[in-house]
C-alpha cells in the first residue's frame, strides 16, 4: 500500500508518502506560496514519489480552514473566506484529483491531529477524544467522527465565548468578536498583552492561571458538550507543559463536580492531557485520512 | 412489528406500544412513584399489550437522567446519582429484562426528543441537529449519534457557563453552579426572579431578553462545537413561541458572522427553530429506540 499525505498551514505544507500511518518513507516542507505553486509542487513530490515507490493508492489532505467539507455540494473541498492572501474559495483537491485517480480524503489540519492523538498517540483507549492546539488560533475537533453524518461545517470551537477573568482586562485580538477564547488566549493575544511569549513568563506570572481560567473554561465546555472521554491540548502555546496543571483547576473550577465520571479527586489529570505525537500529529493525521479514504479502516 | 416505549420523566411515565413510531396502538401514563413500583406498573403495561396485540419485538426507553450508559460497563442502564428521591443507582433495565427477551435500547429522555424531532419533526431533512429543552431544567443532546462510539456519559449543556447579562444580577439556582445556563434560564431560575412563569410577563420585560441572550449564548455554543445543521428549542418556558426571536438575536450577536454558513441575513431563522412534535417527542423518541434496537434502522 501506498499512501500520500499533506499538511497543509499557513507558513509551510509537509506532504509525505508510506506504507501506513506508523512507516513513512519520505516527507518534505515547502513554503506556503499562492496556492497555484504550492498545490503544484505537492503533485511534483507525489508524481515524484510514484516513480520511486510505484502507485499511490489514497491521498489524505489535512489543511488549515475554515474548509467546505459538505461532500454533498458542488464546492466540497474548497478553502472557504480565509485572511490567507489568495486562499480564499481555491479548489484544494482538484489539482490532486487531475493527476492522481486515487480516492483523497480532506479534513482540517486540528480534525486530523485529533484523529492521529486518538489512534496512534494520547488518545490511544479512549473511546472518545477531543484536541486543541493552542498557537497562533486556537482550533478544536474530536475522533472519532461519523463521516456520513452531514453537517454545517468544522467545529470552531476556538471561537466560544469565556468568562472574563477579573485580573484580565485586555480586549481581545479576535477579528470578529474582540474576547472570544481565540482572542484571548491565542499566542497573538499573550504576546499583545504581556510583550513575549508564555513561557518566558515566570511562572508566578498572572499570565499562567489567567490563560489556564480561558482553556479551563474550553475544557469544561468540552465535557459538557461533547462528553469525550479525554482532552488533549497541543500547539506552541502548550509547549512548556506548565499551563496544563492550570487548565485542569480551572475545569474543575468550572465542573465542580457535576459530571459524575469527573467528580473523583484527580479525575481531570488523567482526563485533560498533553498529545504524545507533538508536531507530528498533522501529517500522520493526513495518513490516517489516507487510510480511511482507501477503505481499509474506519 | 411490535414496538414498547418508555418515556420516564420525574413526574410521570408514559408507556406506548406501537406497530412503528408513526402508528402507535395505545399508551398509558403513569405516576412516578418509587423506582421498584414505576417500574413493575410498566412491566405490567407490556405484558397486557403482549396479551392483546402478541409478542414485543423491542422496547425503547427514554428516561431522565443522569444516566450511566458505557455499554461495556458493569452498571449500563443504571440511574446515576440524582436528586430524585430514591432513584440514583437504580438499575432501570433490569425489570424490563428479567420480564421480556428482546434489544432494549435506552438513552436520555432529551437525546431521544432530539431523535424524534431530527427523524420525525422540526428536523427532518437536516444532517444532523440539536434538540434543547427548557423546562424545569435545560438538556440538549444531538441527533444523530454513532452508538458505537463511547464516551463519558450524555451531554449535559445545560449547564454550560454563560456571560452574564448586564442587566441581569440573579444569583442562580443550580445547587453545582449557581450561575451556569441551567440556573439562569430554567423555569424555576425564570420564577424566583420575576415571581411568575415567563410567558405571563408582557413582551416588553427586559426578561425576554436577559433569558433569550442566555439561550442565544448557548445556541452559538452549539453552532461552533458541534456544527449541527439546526437546533430546535423545546420545553415548557418556550411554549408562547416569542422567546425564539430573542434566542436568534442573541446568536446573531454572539457569532457575528464568524461562521460562514450562517452569515447571512435571515440564516438564523431557519437555523433556530420551534418543535414538531411538542410533547409527543419523548415518546416517539422512545418508540424510534426501540426500531434502533430491533436494528431495523440506523
Amino acid at each position: 500500500m501506498l499512501y500520500g499525505a499533506i499538511e497543509g498551514g499557513g507558513t509551510k505544507f509537509v506532504c509525505a508518502v508510506g506504507a501506513s500511518p506508523q512507516e513513512m518513507h519520505e516527507s518534505v516542507v515547502l513554503p506556503t506560496s499562492d496556492p497555484q505553486s504550492t498545490l503544484a509542487a505537492c503533485v511534483e513530490f507525489f508524481a515524484a514519489a510514484e516513480r520511486k515507490f510505484g502507485a499511490l493508492d489514497a491521498l489524505g489532505f489535512a489543511c488549515f480552514g475554515p474548509l467546505d467539507l459538505r461532500t454533498d455540494g458542488p464546492t466540497f473541498g474548497h478553502m472557504l473566506a480565509t485572511p490567507k492572501a489568495g486562499w480564499s474559495g481555491v479548489d484544494l483537491l482538484g489539482p490532486l484529483r487531475s493527476r492522481f485517480s486515487v480516492p483523497i480524503a480532506i479534513d482540517t489540519d486540528v480534525a486530523a491531529a485529533a484523529l492521529a492523538e486518538w489512534r496512534l498517540g494520547a488518545g490511544r483507549g479512549f473511546g472518545s477524544v477531543a484536541y486543541v492546539t493552542v498557537g497562533t488560533g486556537i482550533g478544536a475537533d474530536i475522533a472519532p467522527r461519523d463521516r456520513n453524518v452531514r453537517r454545517l461545517m468544522h467545529s470552531e470551537m476556538g471561537h466560544i465565548a469565556v468568562r472574563r477573568d477579573p485580573r484580565d482586562t485586555f480586549a481581545g485580538v479576535c477579528p470578529f468578536h474582540g474576547d472570544c477564547l481565540e482572542g484571548l488566549a491565542s499566542g497573538p493575544a499573550i504576546y499583545k498583552r504581556w510583550g513575549c511569549e508564555l513561557a518566558e513568563l515566570p511562572p508566578e506570572h498572572v499570565a499562567w492561571q489567567v490563560i489556564g481560567s480561558y482553556l479551563g473554561q474550553l475544557a469544561a465546555t468540552i465535557a459538557l458538550v461533547l462528553s469525550v472521554e479525554g482532552i488533549v491540548f497541543g500547539g506552541g502555546v502548550m509547549a512548556s507543559g506548565l499551563l496544563l496543571p492550570h487548565i485542569r483547576t480551572a475545569a474543575a473550577a468550572t465542573l465542580r463536580g457535576y459530571l459524575q465520571p469527573l467528580a473523583h479527586e484527580g479525575a481531570l489529570d488523567g482526563y485533560i492531557t498533553a498529545p504524545l505525537l507533538g508536531t507530528r500529529a498533522g501529517i500522520v493525521g493526513a495518513l490516517l485520512l489516507a487510510e480511511l479514504a482507501r477503505g481499509s479502516d474506519r
